[in-house]
């Protein structure tokens, strides 16, 4: 599988007229598309196109189908809400769920949507007040002026969320204004076993038949919403070769890092993360052994879990190739020179390079310990919460600006939606995660470091993990509320052993913290920042800043590619899809449809492959053509896309879609959920 | 952690006057022992190191103790020993084994003991028969003149092994000769609380507090095995700065290979091993959780899981130090040089560089084919037997010289032994073990490939591991012993579903078996023999050869080293032992040690550190003085010894070994073990 050899530089890929780029609304390149598809992205099309956008907070996207609030995504962006909907003898993840009525609809626990109402500049600003400042100084001063600037936008509105956005790594600030929905109700949802048809074998594979769509709700005042900002519907589907556009919130990207922080992904963190993910899939795999319960409720903790392993090998794989990883350091080289034959730049700019690298040297020396004390939650919920609880007693006081970001007012519903959550908690999973989470602390930090023997005592990281989960009662959403409320001395008093042993760790991991913040995120930012001006010095502002979880168009073609010397079709159709039932999981079409097989026209699109630059977070994205009708639901890329986050190879990079057309037939003749149908684009 | 940058360059270290070097009995640098030591290594005294070490044919090293038989080994070579004589209700792994007499000593089912009687010369021989010839046609020849040396060497005996041994990757063949031994029994192993004393976290470090010691004992004919060539034993242990020898058998090092072979260890094999292991490990560790028993008999798979994993991580760590890896480019790039200097050695070795290179990327592209087609046996032992009964059928009734290596009548007494194991086999692990394999295989080569297909048709792993593993009748000694016996037509009309399967496969492993040994290997051996020849061409032959698990003296020094600034001293002692028993797993003293606190001389030394260059295949290798005394023996090393696969840095690499006199100590005052004590040395 050495395909990252036919990778382009990705600065020749930058210039030359591949497809590539994921684009913000306010710099798209109109004139690029009308040379190569002589088709014109007027101003209106692409506002029209992004008041019809949604992100999933929690790391999605999505479109707005209906003038009723109706939202469109992936079951794979919604599997966490299906799966706490879920009960004992209610399996939504296995059976699929369609509310009939309105009323059946279902109220998802900690979902939260956006919709991008505006736009703003707002780099000058930021400059002002950081010009001139250094390392810790620069970037506390950079934190503060973004949660001013956030505050000043949303005032104290909890239904306008404002985030300041950094672009290009610090080449510019952007502040993006947001509608905010936290009423967001489950409408349907298909069987997993055609959601994820083929599970992990297939994922980010081609020819596909997966189904990965759920229908969502945004209702306000305990109503739909009613919007004017949706898109149409084609009922026809995709057409090869016809241009298409995406819009979406690609998560993130790492087209423009330097060689010593792609070096560190390949190095330290991609390796350290697969490692991790692995062991935590084998105890996963092995815990959904015990029974029909326990496996409803770690379906989709297990799924993440894989699927973060299958992108990140490909991710890795991609740094391993020798030829584009030297290609990589040819561009940085030839910017290098450049820059250094250029007096007033290589004063401005010369040493960001190596600022960056000793940045990155240093980081490796602290990044095990600012991972596992101060990021990582042990992955256990409650222990979450009672971190969360800890903090919030602690940072909620100070002033906007002085707090943590993730404290600033911007965040704050969000937060609350979360840590309020009535999601249901299971204890044997909770226990099994938890003593996994402190067992990999400990084996990383050595037994001998002083934070896992505060946090341990004497208890081995299971006889922890019990006495914790068994002992707190921090599962009660109410006990949650009043600590949350309590404050300060609420915390102080408590008995629960949660929040007490947060309390203890709290000094250490803010330590922690504190290091890593003031001793290297502000010289990378710092450092970031010059290149990104760099960049525009050497090679003009025409391109695209690497994702950021933000809303972003991308245009493409519906279109096939090579593989091992065979031509992939673009299209699969749902004969494909029973001709790859084996009766096995993971390629089980579910009993209803079997049972629909005459019914159904077999020849309808399933899914489809199409050029358009996408990434992790693109999940849920609505494909659509010149028309804005939506065509196509984004859920996954190729194999060959997977070294996406580091360059974009325009001849086998390919994002996998379902087809509208699928939708409607088995909306139509699988579910009954015509109610859905008559909705769509209307 | 970055130790490694510590790393010399290792032309340079062979050239200093480090204690570095795994050498051969047959080319000991007894003047640079002389010269630094003032010890005079005679060929008398390596005759009788030689004669009184022992190999564990499985994979460790040990020491003749007595005149008795009685062989010293770690624990943990012989854990799986220990966990095959226990059953349920007898946890001999948890609760220690001692057998009060002669008559209370068990039979290990797999264990092979082997002692090196002479060493040969064989390079003419096999040079006459393999000149002038290429590739393929060289590897079938070289394997056919090995297997026909040996089998002259051997004869019909069956407690004679001879093995010969590729040492410089091909620069050297040496017939090595042993008296091999299959009748060894279990004498004494403590709890696995104290050989393993802090577990996986305290693996590979120092400070450490391990009682890693079994005894077991060599039977002849049904008696005791009666030998003057043994070790004695010093009752006052090591002393610092004392010069210290290691007799044993290093399993594998990597200090010759070239940069591309170093490469494919870095980028394939390593990531690839640690992900897969990580995976295992998660779903060992759940397993453990079904109860009491599962984990008895789960135990030492999750150790030597975990143990590789450490070992693993070390190595990676090792080749990602950029500096050293630039220092091993500097070195292949200073003897290409050299040799394209010289016309006639450019001539003939000039483009080995490129060969080896060229056979590399090859391999990247069925590397996955081949391990997972031919060398994995799916992690379950019933189907390895019914692979090996298959392959059996096909290989015997060929002359010795063209079966496949594994096959040939040197190593047939171990093969029987351990195909014809009466080593419980437990079902759950059995098919938790097998799907796990079946999965990753599937996942691995990707759900279209045609071998997954073929194996698993219709089925999902679980279910045909479930069908395979419930079906078969070969956990029966006697149904294989016939199957065996029976030959090829007992094989065709077996109905065992696993014989079934693995006769339907065997074409397809044999076929990616064949390409990788035609297309591959053949060349890989070839450049090795060409780089060999030119390292001693510059170099001269004033240097070691890899470790090819087979004896090795290396020299040293009991002596402490720097760590983060802190001066780590040599010695544990007993009393460091109490103070780390916390009560909880992995820090838990046995009870017989609580009990016996205050008997015991809390000053006695415990474990200590050596300059000794060792590697894994060390295990269980005795540390003896000058005076031919054990003053030690080996179990680990410390965590800057784990790059030692690549490179040794004598600054901080160091041996780990369990002191004699903690062993004596214990013996007697906590495991009433007193004959064993009365038998040592003598």
């Amino acid at each position: 599988m050495n395909f990252f050899v036919l990778f382009f530089s990705f600065f020749i890929a930058f210039l030359a007229a591949a497809d590539e780029g994921m684009w913000t609304f306010n710099h798209f390149p109109s004139e690029q598309v009308k040379a190569k598809y002589k088709f014109d992205v007027t101003k209106e099309w692409l506002d029209h196109a992004r008041l019809s956008s949604a992100r999933l907070a929690d790391g999605c996207s999505g479109s707005f189908v209906s003038s009723q609030g109706l939202v469109m995504t992936n079951h794979h962006c919604a599997h966490s809400c299906i799966e706490q909907l879920s009960k004992s003898g209610k399996d939504y993840v296995a059976d699929g769920f369609f509310a009939t009525n309105l009323k059946d609809e279902l109220k998802c626990p900690e979902l939260e949507i956006n919709k991008l109402v505006e736009i703003l500049d707002v780099t000058q600003r930021i400059r002002t007040k950081t010009v001139n400042l250094k390392g810790k100084e620069f970037n506390t001063q950079l934190k503060a002026v973004m949660s001013e600037i956030e505050k000043d936008c949303s005032g104290t509105s909890e239904t306008i969320r404002c985030d300041v956005v950094t672009l290009y790594h610090g080449g510019q600030y952007h502040l993006y204004k947001y509608q905010r929905y936290q009423d967001v109700r489950m409408v349907f949802a298909p069987e997993l076993s055609i959601a994820f048809f083929g599970g992990d074998p297939d994922n980010f594979n081609f020819p596909r038949y997966a189904l990965d769509t759920t229908f969502l709700r945004i209702y306000e005042q305990g109503k739909p919403l009613q919007t004017s900002d949706y898109f149409k519907w084609s009922m026809e589907g995709a057409i090869e070769n016809e241009l298409t556009f995406v819009t979406g919130h690609p998560g993130r990207t790492s087209r423009l890092l330097t060689i010593s922080e792609l070096e560190f992904v390949r190095d330290v963190r991609l390796v350290h993360e697969l490692i991790y993910r692995s062991e935590l899939r084998g105890m996963l795999t092995q815990f959904q052994q015990r029974g029909k319960e326990q496996k409803r409720y770690s379906t989709s903790e297990l799924f993440y879990t894989e699927n973060g392993i299958k992108a990140m090998k490909g991710q890795l794989l991609a740094l391993q190739d020798q030829s584009f990883f030297a290609s990589k350091i040819n561009d940085e080289k030839q910017l290098r020179q450049k820059i250094n034959a250029h007096p007033k730049w290589k004063k401005e700019y010369g040493s960001a390079w190596d600022d960056m690298a000793s940045a990155y040297k240093d980081l490796r020396n602290i990044y095990e310990a600012y991972r596992y004390m101060e990021r990582d939650r042990y992955r256990s919920t409650l222990f979450t919460i009672a971190k969360n609880l800890v903090r919030a007693a602690g940072e909620l006081p100070k002033p906007n600006e002085q707090r943590y970001r993730e404290f600033a007012e911007s965040g704050l519903p969000q937060f609350k939606q979360n840590l309020l959550s009535s999601a249901p908690i299971y204890d044997d999973l909770e226990i099994e995660n938890l003593t996994f989470g402190l067992t990999k602390m400990r084996e990383t930090l050595g037994p001998d470091h002083a934070y896992p023997k505060k946090l341990l005592g004497n208890k081995s990281p299971r006889e922890m993990a019990e006495y914790l989960i068994k002992g707190t009662k921090l599962k009660d959403v109410s006990v949650r509320q009043k600590l949350f409320d309590g404050g300060q001395k609420a915390i102080n008093e408590s008995k629960d052993p949660l929040i007490q042993l947060a309390l203890l760790l709290d000094p250490d991991t803010r330590a922690v913290r504190t290091k890593y913040e003031d001793d290297i995120e502000g010289r990378v930012k710092q450092a970031s920042e010059k290149i990104a001006q760099a960049m525009f010095a050497v090679y003009g502002s025409k391109r695209y800043p690497d994702a950021t979880f933000t809303l972003r168009m991308s245009y493409g073609q519906v279109k096939g590619y090579e593989q091992k010397g065979e031509f992939i079709k673009p299209f699969t159709n749902i004969a494909g899809a029973f001709n790859r039932h084996t009766g096995s999981e993971p390629f089980t079409l579910p009993k209803t449809w079997l049972n629909a097989k005459s019914k159904l026209d077999l020849n309808t699109k399933f899914n489809f492959v199409s050029t358009n630059d996408i990434i992790g977070g693109n999940s849920g994205s609505p494909v659509i053509n010149q028309k804005s009708e939506i065509v196509g639901l984004i859920f996954d890329g190729n194999i060959q896309s997977l070294g996406g986050d580091f360059g974009f190879d325009a001849r086998v990079n390919r994002a996998v879609s379902v087809d509208s057309s699928v939708i409607v037939e088995t909306l139509n003749k699988i579910y009954g959920a015509g109610r859905i149908v008559n909705e769509l684009g209307k």
